[in-house]
């Protein structure tokens, strides 16, 4: 690309846009940069809150409950699942070697775009070199000077600018270079946010086993008590339809008669094999 | 319970401790209400600030990404799952019919118990009466007043009596009814928690779906490009250890090279098959 030479000034610039869109494409980088490197460093937080959120419910709940009540077992599972959960975050978002190695990625090509951005700015005094012998030469050629000493200056001026030229194509080729490494590190990036959110939700979907045989038989129980239930299909014998979650009543179109709705929870022998992992409930005797 | 009389005072308040009793009960179990209702209410916005976040990064990730770039599918897909499953966990937030049956439930609970707590007021009234007779009798024997006044008033302090233990028995009887409930109201409540939980889970698990190949694949490049890795059989062909995602450098006790810890993304046929359901990427030609 050639130089463009500003028209008006006393200090006519030499432009090239080559070089300015580089630098424009990596500040629109560094600006993704900026803003996710901060956010997958505390994308665990966001997890925290519902973990932490879960567990204190849970244990809330738990609170008034003794060991001889019906339904301790649910409240139990749920207060295991949710201090397991808890801890198990925890060790997921303190020990994440993909989320480290894309931070200290997405952190090291904030650094080579920033040596290039003082590489761009160092460029600047050999196109002021450039630009003076250009204006010198131009004055002396005005003024009608000797020639020995425009053919002089002739010489600063080419040396200027192949210099120029040089450093220009340099930085270019260095900017380009750099430029394109964004689509691996984003999608590097991309992988340790989805990996992360992956472990915690496997990470979730395995603690919770032991409450969703009680989520279930609820949901069982809240369809056989509800007669205008609308999917008489559904949680079925199907077992793997039953282990997708679905709100048995989300397509109900009649009023729900909550009255109704509420299935009666029967105690059955869940209580007695329920295991005594938890201790801390505080025993008060009705 | 007999009634225990103050031994002191100028007006001896008959205190019966069962009752007391049973109000303390009650009042621990509305405080386990007051706590979780608007938590168990809340919960929803845990979540989305989770995706929100997942949504916002992958979308900040994308932003200087052509459809032609290398890894352009990864981030699609991340972009597609992270806005589908943002929409998914508002669904889910605004259609929950056992959290609401369970939220709905836990209210008029309250308000049985706020109930009994005015009937519990409303009997002070018929205790003062009793105390009233009782004291007044005991002076007039003191006094050594005149017979039927006497006899008059023990009629009184009988009558008195005898519907203070009713309406005791009556409001102790409620509230032992009322108390026993909250079993099955938070065990319910417990329920309709990890239903939540779980239906956001099933549902991220399902909409990651798109992404788990990316970063599945990354994992084995991670380790095959990681020559000190230390689970040489993690990450094989068994699909179902694939699922289960892992962290494959936890326990890899040898410093972690960063530089060998990044696996080349190799690009492959997925990003002709990638399907193009996001047209709004920035289209910036470098």
């Amino acid at each position: 690309m050639p130089p463009v030479t500003s028209l008006f000034g006393s200090s006519p610039k030499t432009v090239n846009l080559e070089i300015e869109h580089w630098m424009n494409n990596l500040n629109e980088v560094q600006s993704v940069i900026n803003t996710v490197e901060p956010k997958l460093n505390t994308t665990p937080t966001k997890w925290k809150a519902v973990f932490q959120h879960v567990k204190e419910v849970s244990e809330e709940l738990s609170q008034i409950f003794n060991k001889e009540d019906p339904h301790y077992d649910v409240i139990l599972a749920g207060v295991n699942a949710g201090r397991k959960f808890d801890s198990a975050q925890a060790e997921i978002a303190k020990s994440d070697s993909v989320r480290d190695s894309a931070l200290n990625r997405l952190r090291k090509y904030r650094d080579e775009i920033e040596v290039l951005r003082r590489e761009y700015k160092e460029r600047e005094k050999v196109r002021e070199r450039y630009d003076h012998y250009r204006v010198k030469l131009d004055n002396l050629e005005r003024k009608g000077k000797d020639q020995p000493r425009i053919e002089r200056n002739q010489q600063k001026l080419k040396d200027a600018e192949d210099s120029y030229h040089a450093v220009t194509a340099e930085v270019i080729q260095k900017m380009e270079t750099c430029w394109k490494k964004h689509v691996e590190v984003f999608a590097e990036a991309s992988i340790a946010l989805w990996y992360m959110q992956m472990r915690m939700v496997d990470e979730f979907a395995q603690t919770s086993e032991d409450v969703r045989p009680f989520v279930d038989d609820y949901l069982k129980n809240m369809k056989s008590s509800n007669t205008s239930f609308p999917n008489q299909d559904y949680m079925g014998e199907d077992a793997s339809a039953a282990k997708h979650t679905k709100d048995p009543l989300a397509n109900n179109d009649s009023t729900l008669d909550t009255d109704n709705a509420f299935p009666c929870l029967e105690e059955d022998d869940k209580q007695e094999s329920a295991p005594e992992k938890y201790p801390s409930i505080q025993s008060l005797t009705a």
